[in-house]
């Protein structure tokens, strides 16, 4: 008897976005999964160094010489030894969805020890509603063998669409550098079997090792900033593209999910290195934060494109002060939207002559 | 050789508050958790009835005919014919924590198969801090095995004070008449390993079922309105309370969690009943979730009574023409408060002699 092998969900809508500087050994792991998807690699580093890919996967390989080549001088706007070069990827890729993993993240198991389909949980959390307006005490009301509690407001069942997916991580935690240096040997073993949305107004930490989202719906708000080779910090790109998104999906009406699925993460990064990384950060964000929940978009502001260049004038109006690293960010996250556009042209012209129809 | 049980937590600081029209045999069940601790035991319907308490449980009761007394004209505020009426429970207390529970909620087991001690998980939630400023992905911060995970802002990690603990239930779900109409067979079987803080400015359908607090910060405004008996509405008591609770909490910077304990609910309420207890509910709701949302408290508003007037205020004025029912409402809110300061006179007088100081 023939069995039928299901067509993965979504297979020839969505990419996944790798960034890395080494051999991709860990796709072993990850091939029931990952082999029918297309794979856009975003080499980091020495250009001239071959990273080798497993057998039987379908990918795109970017090193910083297709970056500076594809751009031009737009490709500032790209990090440069600092993962958050992964946001190339999103912007080359011509799929609806993309999902991005680190090379250090394996397949988890569930509490019964099965295999943990991250990308799928990831997809299923795209496909459905998110419900920002009013929180739902039984997680997810659209998930199987739950539902909207006694209170929840009839009007607000239909929720919101979707726009990322926050996965999270069994193993080593997503820890500061002070934490990691403070808890060097604390684990995270809690599998918390639920997902849920992320209230508007809400700000949260948003961890790039794991996450997947709607490119068309936000794919310009996850720009991953200037980290790394040059810059005066590192370790915030997922952070600010998470504080950046966060604001411009409540202006849009766009919910965020996070929780469900898990990825292994394998191994703690030094956390003396990361200090270094991060110690302007740390102080940073104690502003930074103020500044995003603060922040309010003009009703003018109807696609994400707007809504970036809005937030990047705001950027260099308010977080100047702290530091001129500001202005310098705030004129790549304009020279990010132009380079967006250019490479996604049809879809900003479609957008142009909505917004000279309206 | 002789083993020492442990002091049972807040042993003399808690109690326990039951609303209940019928014999107590459900507390056979939670004997091991609850019998070091004091209940207080509010009897609805009619005062002749004997209630029937397990022995060995140390409590107080009080009926219909005690609230007249003890109240005098100001008992109008406490519902009759419908659970509500537990507030009066908070009101006779004179500790510093409340839980409340129905006696339809049994001992649930955690997925180990080990009876959960819902009590003693309800003290921990409100003995430690809650995150109402900033999203935690890992939830809990303060839990054994969790932290703040990177790009959570320092200065916001000591937390806000806790003052509500709003726990779960497994089995029976706490579902509104159309949905347990529509799905009837429904069951909650997931345990979720999770406590969490609900954002500030987000709004959450608090269930009266399996709930604690620190009634020395927020008691004041557990107040559950007018129900059941004379009154055109039901089973809105606890979402009332939650409503004006959370928008408080969010004035005083108090915290709210939800999550674990799970009880185990036994016995699923007659939706047609319901239905009809809730059908003005359902609609005035979508009226009312607005309001709650752009309700904001002035700075004058420095004590839980103050808030608590100045939203029966509001009421008065905003909810008053949806329906006659909400000048009731609002008066009643009024009475309760006039009550509760009748009856807790010491902290009173104390908050007023502070706030003439000021």
């Amino acid at each position: 008897m023939a069995t039928v092998t299901p067509t993965p969900l979504l297979k020839d809508e969505l990419d996944i976005v790798i960034p890395t500087i080494r051999n991709l050994e860990f796709l072993e792991r990850w091939r029931p999964f990952f082999q029918p998807y297309h794979l856009i690699i975003v080499q980091d580093g020495d250009p001239s160094k071959t990273i080798k890919v497993p057998e039987g996967f379908h990918y795109e390989l970017y090193n910083r010489n297709d970056i500076n080549r594809i751009l031009g001088p737009k490709a500032s706007c790209i990090s440069f030894k600092d993962s958050a070069c992964r946001c190339f990827g999103f912007m080359v890729s011509k799929k609806k969805y993309v999902f991005t993993i680190d090379d250090d993240c394996f397949v988890a198991k569930d509490p019964s020890g099965k295999d943990i389909n991250a990308l799928e949980q990831h997809i299923k959390n795209l496909l459905s509603p998110s419900t920002p307006m009013f929180f739902n005490t039984l997680y997810d009301p659209f998930r199987e063998g739950a539902d909207f509690v006694r209170g929840y407001p009839f009007s607000l069942r239909e929720g919101k669409p979707t726009a990322v997916s926050h996965g999270l991580w069994l193993n080593i935690p997503d820890y500061d550098a002070p934490t990691q240096l403070v808890k060097p040997l604390e684990r995270n073993t809690r599998y918390v079997d639920a997902v849920m949305t992320i209230p508007k107004g809400t700000l949260f930490p948003m961890c790039g090792m794991n996450l997947a989202f709607n490119r068309e719906s936000i794919g310009p708000a996850m720009y991953f900033g200037l980290m790394g080779d040059g810059q005066p910090i590192g370790r915030y790109d997922d952070m600010w593209a998470g504080w950046c998104m966060k604001v411009i999906c409540d202006h849009l009406g766009l919910g965020v999910k996070t929780g469900l699925p898990y990825i292994w993460h394998s191994k703690a990064s030094n956390p003396f290195v990361n200090l270094k990384k991060e110690y302007k950060g740390i102080y940073w964000q104690e502003e930074l934060i103020p500044f995003f929940q603060n922040t309010t978009l003009p009703k003018e502001c109807t696609t994400v494109q707007k809504c970036y260049i809005e937030l990047s004038k705001q950027v260099r109006a308010k977080l100047s002060t702290i530091d001129d690293y500001f202005i310098k960010l705030a004129d790549a996250m304009v020279t990010w939207i132009e380079a967006w556009d250019e490479l996604n042209p049809s879809k900003t012209s479609d957008e142009s002559l909505h917004g000279a129809a309206k």
